[in-house]
């Protein structure tokens, strides 16, 4: 059966050439980098020479770059990291409604430790206005966290002119920018980010490496305690094989974004365009504007997202409800939840992203089978447009 | 150049069908195992597995395991997860002055935090007496964490004894297991153990994946917050090429436990006594008996262990001062220390640790260079029995 996989927010396929990258690595370069010994020296050579490329990426420089277990340890990281610093200066921390769980669980782990966070409201397109922002800002507060791009509607935010605002009032400047990374370009110092989250197999790098980048001078907490790795920063072996793929992954991005971009982009487009007009009652969530190039979130009203997600899997096709990452939890997606869209609409919609091996064929084939689909579960719901929801 | 790697303890070289387990997941199996679709329930599957697998080498059955980014990120979790959980029962935990630094620095960010902690003292053969923790328990303590074998003397604890004692004052029991699994026989259940961290990377499994075992009943706080994976007690994508890697690690291990003590065993007591029959002013750290099979940590007094490992490196030979961990600090070993070691014999100290792919010509090659490399520097060294130090 034909495969399409339209699921990329929630991981990649590995890339190739990253696969060949690492696996030398691990066949031969096994040495410690924390070694005094040649093997251990190789190995560390080969870990800064990772960093720097991670680093390039965004335009910041190796020092700045500080490897991760994953991209959750890196959100957890910054916000722990900075509330345990700056407690005597302050408890207060400013986030949105619309964060990846790994920044607003952290946010109620803080909460229960003593700290206050604000969570900002978005608009209906999903995002977060820099005056909501400056408005919230107090003495107290130590930092705003605010994601780069939303893992659900593709929302790109203001990051720059949020960081502003931040700076301007002496608080720090976090943003989730896993999928970001690989998407847009980034360039840390021209948009005034202290600190960004990133996870390499969000850009067809392999799975358990993330990293945070951290401004040079910016001193936060450790949060992972324990051996003097990572410049004596974030403790635990390194992960050197996966290190060395996430630097060919990010190399990769960098030198293949603006095509990429256009790429996805066109596809996109042409994807929303094909469904919004072949299939009655059917809604994009989020901005077309300042949108991920690979996301697209529609609602199907009267019917169940989970159900489309299940018989399209029937056709080899990979679509998702919400993230993967609460896909278990019968929550409704709590950004479409702020972004005002009611439950039962919530409850009709499907994520489709799309990436680097996505392809024209592979797009119709899924709209041919998408409508279908929809056609079919709306002969079978429950309710409809007489009927009504109940 | 002929490679005689002797610093198992650091870190392991990848085996063969470990990397063959892992390389069709990295190629076919990238579907996020926490996605619904058929690719996700195919990642799941796998996952489970290889928990069932790294669950059985330890008699815990898989709900008992849970996956972390490294053997450190499990022992800040069993520490920080038990404190957090448990602070208004108590606020006083046991360690011992031998731990790995990723339990002695999660310490101390506990006593910053306001929890008081007590460090044992060890036997100058470097064992914690079970009397010395009895007489350490206090009515608020919560927990204790002593290591099963330590990674620097490959001393091996009472764990048995020390877990009854726990047990017997209500209070949690933690291991950091990291050097134990794969080199010793474990059964958590007859060992009365509450936690356990574990590391892939030690038991020729991939960098970049642990696990902490944690007792079925038993709740303790989350430390990496965000998404539901780990039946949502861990969150970040799962690592799943790794954690297949580690399910084979684990499960060979398992198939030639027996042998492989065997075998490492016999290979330690002639390099020790080789050593010591050769070398003049050689001394055996550590006891002898209930030690790690493939471990060996040798004095050379009036030289500096840093000196003879580079030395070594320049006949392709891999061994290590202390941990790898803290190799790049300059305090000298603080389980020497705890041992009752002075100061200018713990800088003459070399740990060697022998492991899978460790042959007898390695040693021979090995003891041949060792005595060289000893002679040519005690030649050099400013003090000797006569001159005496300063």
């Amino acid at each position: 059966m034909k495969q399409v996989y339209l699921d990329y927010s929630a991981t990649t396929p590995i890339k190739e050439e990253v696969l060949e990258a690492m696996l030398p690595v691990y066949k031969n370069g096994y040495g410690n980098p924390s070694s005094l010994y040649t093997l251990g020296l190789e190995a560390k050579a080969l870990l800064d020479k990772a960093r720097e490329k991670v680093a390039s990426s965004i335009g910041a420089s190796g020092k700045e770059i500080f490897f991760t277990g994953c991209g959750s340890e890196a959100d957890n990281w910054a916000l722990i990291g900075v509330a345990n610093k700056l407690k005597n200066k302050g408890k207060h921390i400013i986030t949105s409604k619309i964060e990846h769980h790994a920044i607003l669980h952290t946010c109620e782990y803080l909460e229960k430790q003593g700290y206050e966070i604000t969570y900002l409201d978005v608009t209906k397109d999903g995002f977060v206005k820099p005056e909501t922002l400056k408005a919230a800002i107090r003495k107290d507060t130590i930092l705003v966290s605010i994601m780069f791009i939303n893992n659900e509607v593709g929302t790109i935010q203001p990051i720059k002119e949020l960081a502003k605002i931040a700076k301007e009032n002496g608080v720090l400047f976090h943003t989730d920018g896993v999928q970001a990374l690989g998407s847009i370009p980034i360039d840390v110092k021209d948009l005034g980010i202290d600190m960004m989250s990133m996870s390499a197999h969000k850009i067809y790098g392999p799975k358990g490496v993330g990293a945070l980048y951290i401004r040079k001078g910016l001193r936060i907490d450790n949060y992972l305690h324990g051996g003097a790795q990572e410049m004596g920063k974030r403790a635990g072996t390194e992960n050197l094989p996966s290190i060395v793929g996430f630097g060919k992954a990010a190399e990769l991005v960098q030198d293949g974004l603006e095509e990429h971009i256009k790429k996805l982009t066109k596809l996109r487009d042409y994807t929303i365009d094909e469904i919004l007009k072949r299939i009655p009652k059917s809604y994009l969530n989020g901005s077309r504007k300042n949108r991920h190039p690979g996301n697209i979130n529609i609602t199907f009203e009267y019917i169940e997202g989970e159900a489309i997600l299940l018989l399209l899997d029937n056709y080899g096709i990979s679509v998702a409800t919400g993230s993967a990452c609460a896909s278990k939890s019968l929550n409704p997606s709590h950004v479409l939840d702020a972004m005002g869209v009611p439950w039962e609409m919530i409850h009709g919609t499907v994520r489709i992203t799309l990436g680097d091996m996505t392809t024209k064929e592979d797009i119709d084939y899924f709209i041919e089978h998408l409508a279908k689909t929809v056609e079919v579960l709306r002969k079978l719901s429950p309710v409809d447009e007489k009927k009504g929801w109940n």
